[in-house]
């Protein structure tokens, strides 16, 4: 890292310092071609979704701000801190602050370490503690001017108060007079990135791996370093870069090299990188023929590994394990216990101070589903609590935070209370796996609220780890509201008790500006999308009722029954829910401390947002609410899908206060989302009518006006089909053609007026179908079925199942309604059904 | 045009007709591909330009619409405007028509020529007259219904009447009741594009050509079928395809198959093709020894041509030809006049009805300079007065709006009124080859109502040519608002008496939507737009003081003098102006009728926008505004530069009201002619201020606060050079880097503060060089010259003068300011002067 070029420093009229005393180097003139580069793209700007909340955007009325920014200290951290705020300040105000060294004699922005400022600018006489990744805000008026300091104990802090002066500006708050001195939570606040060494992502829905393509790491690592400055711009200080079902490969020889240029592109932006590692790789990758944690030969040879990647990655975070789970190997392999295998691990990485986070998902697939005392949300507890205590210091039990899987609602997972010899941290998941997949706008910081509640009230947890996933779109993550995810993930590792509304008010205010309109309608939108989408998916504790062997993605009530991966509902034609209960089911409720578990037990107590997932009752129990459950299931499904109906509209009045290229996005996926959420609503409602023999006391379940089946249609060539699961398709068939072209015809019977035609088809990603709609033999509209629904879809279901609207059409009573469609490649052009509507 | 598919007719409760009477046939069911595509294109909106004003953007309140349409009569055009009205109102509206066929017992729009609408429609009791392509609209009542009918005397005017209504629904207009019938001033309404076969346009500002490529007609004409929607929606009913300089070529028996299949494309519009044609083709093409007009081979081979292309293309509109003029062969090759070459030429396409526009743009570009009685303007006059009544019916003398060529300013014509006994058609420029070719906002209407207003008072006309020359750019002419110019055309065109302002009310609402401030804003600037241009390119009659023997683009004050081009202003030390009075000078203002002659000849009435190109007066002469003409030249200058250099303000208040496509398309196009406009100003001021020593009253001549020569810098690499014309720099000279790498150094002098830096520097079109700005070694800015004029500017001249606006910058006094340059391919990134503004 030498640099040419330096200016001659201003120290002529400062008095000599003794030698000993080492003056930190102040910072000097940029010469470096990237800060060209942040030059170069401030001034063009694409509204792609690529900058986040980092967009800076121009302010309607910038606040009076220092011409001058000094720093003191050179390091790269300090370099990417002063480079930042010159972009933010820059891109925000319209005005680029002037480098310069030494204490300025006009107002200026001041950044350093404590340290660095209180030898280098005494005259700002600042004094303060300050815990490691802190960071302090603070105007100093001295000698007549006034100085608006940024400084850390550390320089990562440094770097964080910057962010945090640049939010502030960017959400319109005051820069001046400032002080404000905030500490993180804790010292863990990772990342998990589930990238194969392919390319693909496991459970990611932001596009192709950042990191990695055909087996090696990509050659443009400028993803990489926005990805880091992402990351900082959070307090974020490490990420894994491979997927917890590890390849052995990443260990390799090979690989360690690819690893340090993935670290250094995110050194500047204090992010660490971390790896997660195969158990196995003694034998696999290592040639031994054991991978026993209690052989001295699989303690060295982990120990070799480590040893050679510190080497190239000096400040690697540590590794992360999945053992025994889902098909992994692990100790049980030679009847060694969790703590076995996580310290032999942990041990060779102790000398680098590197951290092994252990992970806590561990459990048996292959239950047996017959047994109603077997329950896979005992597995944490059960596997990890006999071991507290026995894990070495440098471990650390990362527990997702929920005791299944992410599910759109569960309670808080009982071992981070049971756990109080050992460290733990929160998995929580960004990447939203189980919550719309980036193509339904679910908020998770309310969800996630409520195990920090949890933890902040029971026993701290070292940190946080976000499964995020990002990926190659332009936007990330998929989607351009989902980006609050990782923002909320970020802002909440670094401080859980903030607030959703106070970090979604930030989030838009950076993503969206600060009319207040926008603000209002977008948070508001934001808020209530996680109990919406509860509401249509798996509300009362059911979890999320979706295909749980297959992609994760659409509706299937059954998929999570009759089979051994223990995320049963237990539904039957009297009732449902998983009796979790001590007194007559799994027992799972005694794990919790007493003062919970009384609650949970107790059905008077338990809330009704978790009772199905901790009781098992009759379809005619009466819930707080007042309602019956089944009443209550038919209710929510209604409520969540007119409320996901509402989104397109209130995105809409934003028009003109959003650039078009992300409103217009968003619009699209709002729509589809608007579709799915009545394939849900009807799916679910269906299946617990039929289970239950129940109706709906409104009436709506069963019957939909205006809707014909496309079976119930005159056919040429199109053929009916069954559908499985039966609820994913409206009365349980849809119809398919085999052939270059067919019709599904019906005749208009209603009404004459101006009606919107609703057709429910089926979009597949092996085939771009095309469809046409005539009434009276007149094209009045057509369209591509392609793909954009941009999960594993290569089925006819629900995840594939999709909505073209047409409106303004006139009809009137005997009008021939046809459509046509016409199939390509593996997608047969299936129709669900038409709906008419007013 | 068979088709297939019929639906059986509602016929059985009408009472049967006898034979005799020709039922039209009635509308039918449209199942053509194109209809479906129709749909397609209105679903996905993407804001290039491409849609121009039928855009048909959604109303935020559309009326109240039936939902029935109807038409009689199944041609082409019938077709076309029923499909145009469909694709209208859905877009619109969001409704679809529904396509029925008789009169429906329902509200309807009725389509259909009155006769056909009469014989199958009696109930609508529809009489009028109507000349050709006239439309009517008009609301009927019959048996409680009501019927919106949009008929004329022909298919034309039905297809005109079907744009007008679609026209009102789009500018938020009563759509009824309606009785408003429409007749064209004139039948020729035509377009001329000067297109190359090898697809290069011969000032053409819009891309390349839409008709050719290398030599051969494009393969894809689905850019012809939507210019011929374009120009259908404006009621111009034809258009050359090649270039008034012709290529012979055209004539060959390869070429008429593809100008056959152009037509084609063109007709369902019921725009017609006519082609330039070279009048040496006899000789070159056909092989003939002469091309003499009185030859009866030659008068023969021009007869077989016709005929020839006349087979393959029955509705031809006729031949263009321009002769003896600036290159081109014609009759004095032969000692034949003029109204023996056009009748030649005529009488070939007579049988077939065809027409012949004979241009009457035809003067000696090789004129004695030193010869105070030359004047070019005087050509046509002599060339075509004495030729009066010798040319056949058939024959039209195209002549363009003032005598010179499409200057900022011109008087009319003098020819128009001289021709008592011969048709003429006005040629008026769409593409602005001198008034900054798209490049500059310039609405021209306000422009074209002076010689129109001359021939509604004076002579009728037979009708209008506009020279358009649209391109493959996604918006057609290069530049969103130079859209305004085709509309004005077109609309002029139909009806000369129509307004600047309702047509540019119209242009805006349609373009950009019904948005009041959108509407004010823009009307605004576009109604302002050629006076500000005249005001800093060439006021007061002097034409625009462009580069004439080059681009016509960029400022060359001496451009038109000293040569043989006759476009003189013949300024000197002590005066400036033609000299054309009959008293003392060219004898040119005779040529007008005695009242307007003596208006010009006097001084004490010649308009001051006239003035130099009618007399020669000293730079004290005072103007009736009471200025002297040279200080007036200044104010013009700077009051135009300054009007200019507010447009992107302007613009800019509509951001969120217009799509960011647009725009940010045009935002930087404004930008870049503020950045033109000083030029302009400083070249044209300088010049003037150097020639009368004459200072400026107000001393801004020669003053520049804040700019810094490049020359004057301290230079690292570059080397100061002399720019042709001295004008075009600043102070005559630039730097220019003969180097990899090349730096222009300044030290500031001034008083603390944030300032705005201009850079002018020269972004030729053979090389992107890189620019970079340094204060105190801080990169603060960098750009790529990217050749963003579009014009041919591979000289260091005006044409190629840029600007890059550098805002925000903090400067101290000392402070050392670099610009570097980087050039790149022959363009040596040469800079003309830095400004540092507050």
């Amino acid at each position: 890292m030498k640099r040419k070029g330096r200016r001659k420093r201003r120290e002529t009229h400062e008095p000599t310092r003794p030698a000993a005393i080492r003056r930190p180097r102040l910072a000097r003139i940029p010469m470096k071609p990237w800060i060209v580069l942040v030059l170069a793209a401030v001034s063009i700007r694409a509204e792609t979704g690529y900058d986040v909340w980092l967009r800076y955007a121009r302010l309607d009325a910038p606040p009076q701000i220092p011409a001058v920014i000094v720093s003191a200290g050179d390091s790269a951290l300090i370099e990417s801190a002063r480079a930042e705020a010159i972009r933010g300040f820059r891109s925000m105000t319209g005005r680029t602050l002037r480098i310069e060294s030494g204490l300025p004699t006009e107002n200026a922005l001041v950044l350093g370490t404590l340290d660095n400022l209180r030898q280098a600018m005494p005259q700002l006489a600042l004094s303060a503690n300050l815990a490691p990744d802190a960071y302090w805000l603070k105007t100093v008026v001295a000698g007549g001017v006034r100085y608006t300091v940024v400084t850390g104990a550390d320089d990562r802090g440094v770097l964080y108060g910057t962010f945090a002066l640049l939010r502030r500006l960017g959400t319109a708050a005051p820069i001046a007079p400032l002080d404000e001195k905030l500490t993180p939570y804790a010292p863990i606040r990772w990342i998990n990135q589930w990238d194969n060494l392919d390319g693909s992502i496991e459970r990611g829905y932001g596009g192709r791996s950042i990191f990695w393509e055909n087996g090696h790491a990509r050659a443009d690592r400028k993803r990489v370093s926005d990805y880091g400055r992402m990351l900082a711009s959070l307090g974020i200080n490490a990420t894994t870069i491979d997927n917890v079902n590890a390849d052995k490969r990443l260990l390799s020889d090979d690989f360690i090299p690819q690893v340090a240029r993935i670290a250094e592109a995110f050194r500047p932006w204090g992010v660490r990188v971390a790896v997660s590692v195969d158990f196995g790789s003694p034998q696999s990758l290592g040639g031994l023929d054991t991978f026993d944690p209690l052989d001295s030969r699989v303690a060295a040879w982990w120990k070799a590994r480590a040893d050679a990647l510190y080497a190239a990655v000096p400040d690697l975070a540590g590794f992360v394990l999945k053992a025994d789970s889902e098909g992994r190997v692990g100790p049980s392999a030679y009847n060694r216990s969790h703590a076995d295998a996580a310290n032999v691990v942990a041990r060779a990485l102790r000398p680098h101070n590197g951290l092994l986070l252990y992970r806590g998902f561990v459990y048996d697939h292959h239950a047996d589903w017959t047994n109603l005392k077997n329950d896979r949300a005992r597995a944490a507890y059960d596997n990890f609590k006999p071991l507290d205590g026995k894990f070495d210091d440098n471990v650390v039990i990362q527990i997702k935070n929920g005791p299944i899987d992410f599910q759109v609602r569960e309670p808080v997972s009982p071992l981070f209370s049971a756990l109080e010899k050992t460290n733990t941290a929160m998995e929580l998941q960004v990447a939203q796996e189980y919550m719309g997949q980036a193509r339904h706008l679910v908020f998770l910081a309310p969800q996630w609220k409520e195990p920090l509640g949890y933890v902040l009230r029971q026993k701290p947890v070292r940190g946080f780890v976000g499964v995020t996933n990002v990926g190659l779109d332009d936007n990330w993550l998929g989607n351009h509201l989902s980006q609050a995810n990782l923002y909320a993930f970020g802002r909440l590792a670094w401080n859980p008790a903030l607030t959703s509304e106070s970090i979604i008010e930030e989030w838009t205010r950076l993503t969206f500006g600060n009319d207040p309109k926008v603000v209002t309608t977008v948070d508001a939108m934001q808020l209530k999308s996680w109990r919406t989408y509860e509401d249509y998916t798996g509300p009362l504790g059911l979890q999320t009722l979706t295909d749980i062997v297959g992609n994760h993605y659409g509706v299937a009530v059954e998929a999570s029954e009759n089979n051994g991966w223990g995320q049963w509902h237990r539904a039957d034609a009297q009732g449902v829910g998983m009796d979790r209960t001590v007194a007559t089911g799994t027992g799972y409720i005694g794990q919790y401390p007493p003062a919970v578990a009384r609650i949970f037990e107790n059905l008077a107590t338990c809330p009704d947002d978790l009772l199905l997932f901790l009781h098992h009752v009759p379809y005619t129990y009466v819930l707080h609410s007042g309602k019956t459950v089944i009443q209550s299931l038919y209710d929510s499904h209604y409520d969540g899908a007119k409320t996901a109906a509402g989104y397109p509209a209130e995105w809409a009045s934003l028009k003109g206060r959003i650039d078009d290229e992300r409103y217009s996005a968003v619009l699209a996926q709002l729509q589809y989302q608007a579709g799915q959420a009545q394939v849900w609503r009807d799916a679910v409602v269906n299946w617990f009518l039929k289970e239950s023999k129940i109706p709906d006391a409104k009436g709506r379940a069963g019957n939909y006006p205006g809707r014909t089946e496309a079976e119930a249609m005159t056919l040429d060539g199109y053929q009916a089909i069954d559908v499985k699961p039966w609820e994913a398709a409206s009365g349980g068939k849809a119809v398919s053609c085999p052939a270059a072209k067919c019709n599904a015809t019906m005749r208009y019977d209603g009404a004459p007026g101006w009606y919107r035609l609703q057709v429910q088809y089926f979009d597949l990603n092996v085939g771009a179908s095309r469809f046409r709609v005539y009434v009276n033999g007149q094209a009045v509209d057509e369209w591509t079925a392609s793909d954009h629904t941009l999960v594993r879809n290569s089925k006819i279901d629900a995840s594939s199942s999709a909505r073209r609207t047409i409106e303004g059409i006139a009809l009137r009573k005997g009008d021939e309604i046809r459509i046509q469609g016409i199939p390509d490649g593996g997608e047969t052009a299936a129709l669900d059904y038409m709906e008419i509507l007013q």
